[in-house]
């Protein structure tokens, strides 16, 4: 794995911990049976499922039935959605027009189905304001889906505020259904899933050293799923249950997620938190560098990111440019989403009416528990000598 | 694993093949990035991807471009089936009436999308005709899925004359698309899933020893997905990709399935063929036992079945009862698909008739590459003693 060494793409995914997941690893062959199946090792294998469910339901503060597993953050953001289309009335479905593409291009295959689909406009720094949300919904809006930390700009999203706001609904019309995407957010930045008026979240477990190919889905309300087969997960996600998946999570959500008894990752956050301040000084230094948005260094900004993902540019040098020089030092970044590497689309910056120039040299940083300040610098310094040899 | 001892139930799943799961799990910390990400861990990833995939392709005889990497056998079963509500008109739908419940339950889903769902219904010893399929579709069918072998009794379906007949109706009407669930057919009978008419299989990888949570879909014609996200495999199905799943998918087809150089598949299933008419043999020395079907047992049938799964009830003892003590005697067997286990509808043998008292007693043995005659004899001792005491 020498590969991770000089590597800050941790929002596309987390190199393995390799003690989760050999730990992992050895329970699914432990517990190897079909969960679902009434003989001895079926029943071990499903008891072995359900300890796990209950453990990671104590680190998250909900309760076990309130947890589903699923093959990873893009089902998990899906499954909720799809049980939309199991209303007998249709109405509009309201996303963030920041969302992850699991969101935003599901929601728009919905809208091929009967809904109406509403964007949700963030302000120019990449916050979906809670004003922003009371205005775009509408009476019929049944479903509204808004990520806590945005993948590109590591915008941390007001979900609390917007909770309430959505909770505050039920006295006058139909409170919709709130899911929240806490993929970038999980394990980086506080969460209270069971805070009142959020009834969804998704959590990935490959950006938090986990395997690729699981995910949970909190589900606090009932619903009534799209998806369906042998009625797994209480109906909710079909198909064999995937022992080697929960067990990492579990793993990864105790070692990571910031549960009020895991200081080390409390710690870890305020560490971050003081990197990335210096990390954003160095950068600023750099002729024709923007942070994007560049008001976040703003001291009354700066607790609105997350310190795990910084955005910027460099004014003249195209992202994929960049990217592969500093790939050429062994230097790891992206231009933004792993997920939409192939294609040119600026989404998200474009609801935050970022500058073209901005936008074509737009390259995203993301950093993890094992990022170290050193390497950050070294980071900053690679970054002004491209800039510079240009 | 001493549990899986007189482990008779590989149709829910096969034991743990420890050394492909090891290789599969190796290969995906050293290949731990993103595969979307372009920088050298990203591109490194998806090599090592792509070349998993050129492999298998090679190993089923198909090309690496008709290769798709899914979370397991129900996704595979789901993604084709929901790409049919892109279509601009509807139509009616035909699957089998014995299909698994991941097409059967999700076709009553689509059949809500304004789809109209048809039945296909096998014949009294469980077998789907090729003129049963050709009765029930219609001239707006779109799509038709029926499984290559039943997963409760066994039945081989003509899969080939199913393809050759839809395949026929090009030149009169428009050739329905035909998926073929292949979950229990994969590495256990021969299969060629690049005959003509074919448009879609779906294989899984616990089922031959590999990991829960992967599978395989196979497609041959383009299809508009329905789940959308980030875009990888070609936009089929979205989420970041599960290295260990698509390796130990790998590995699994190699060692198991029966492609013309796999010489150690296919003596193998030569010697389950004669385990399993031992077997069947002992287990009608058995009072009140009864073969389900019964034809299976006469010459011109007995080959109309795989040899590895077996369906059978001894009348009067009901199927839990006697799977229950059977688990007390360190025997693990099924009542049927392990994905209804909670349930006690039997819509399989309910579509091919079978007496009420049958279905009861209905219990499934099911064998994998590491079943011995020996143990089948002492798993048959074993049914007679339960019979004889209850």
């Amino acid at each position: 794995m020498d590969n991770t060494k000089h590597y800050f793409d941790w929002a596309a995914t987390a190199p393995i911990d390799r003690d989760i997941q050999s730990e992992a690893f050895n329970f699914s062959i432990e517990h190897w049976a079909n969960p679902s199946s009434l003989h001895r090792p079926g029943e071990d294998a499903r008891r072995a499922l359900e300890e796990t469910r209950e453990n990671i339901a104590q680190y998250l503060g909900i309760k076990p039935k309130e947890v589903f597993f699923t093959s990873g953050g893009t089902e998990s953001n899906h499954i909720p959605l799809l049980s939309m289309l199991n209303r007998p009335q249709k109405g509009s479905i309201a996303i963030s027009a920041i969302e992850h593409p699991s969101v935003r291009e599901m929601a728009k295959e919905v809208e091929h189905c009967g809904f109406k689909l509403l964007l949700i406009e963030p302000d120019k720094n990449g916050i979906v304001q809670v004003e922003s949300v009371l205005k775009t919904i509408q009476k019929d809006t049944v479903y509204v889906s808004i990520m806590a930390v945005n993948n590109e700009t590591g915008a941390i999203q007001p979900i609390k505020q917007i909770a309430d706001a959505l909770d505050n609904l039920k006295t006058t019309s139909r409170k919709p259904f709130f899911h929240v995407d806490c993929v970038q957010a999980a394990g980086k930045i506080p969460l209270e899933l069971s805070y009142k008026g959020i009834d969804a979240a998704s959590i990935s477990a490959h950006k938090l050293g986990g395997p690729r190919g699981c995910g949970l889905l909190y589900l606090k309300k009932e619903i009534t799923p799209f998806l369906k087969g042998g009625g797994q997960e209480m109906g909710v996600r079909s198909g064999t249950e995937n022992l080697f998946g929960a067990k990492a999570l579990e793993l990864c959500i105790k070692k990571y997620y910031l549960y009020e008894d895991n200081k080390i990752a409390q710690d870890r956050l305020k560490t971050q938190t003081e990197y990335t301040d210096i990390f954003i000084k160095k950068l600023k230094e750099i002729k024709n560098f923007r942070l994007i948005p560049q008001k976040r260094s703003e001291d009354n900004y700066s607790a609105l990111y997350s310190p795990w993902i910084v955005q910027g540019a460099i004014i003249g040098t195209p992202g994929q440019v960049m990217q592969r020089a500093l790939s050429e030092k062994g230097f790891y970044i992206s231009t933004g989403s792993a997920c939409s590497s192939g294609r040119h689309a600026h989404p998200v910056l474009d609801s935050m009416h970022i500058a073209p120039e901005e936008k074509e040299s737009a390259v995203r940083f993301s950093f993890g528990h094992e990022s170290t300040l050193e390497e950050m610098l070294l980071l900053s310094n690679a970054i002004k000598e491209v800039s510079e040899s240009l």
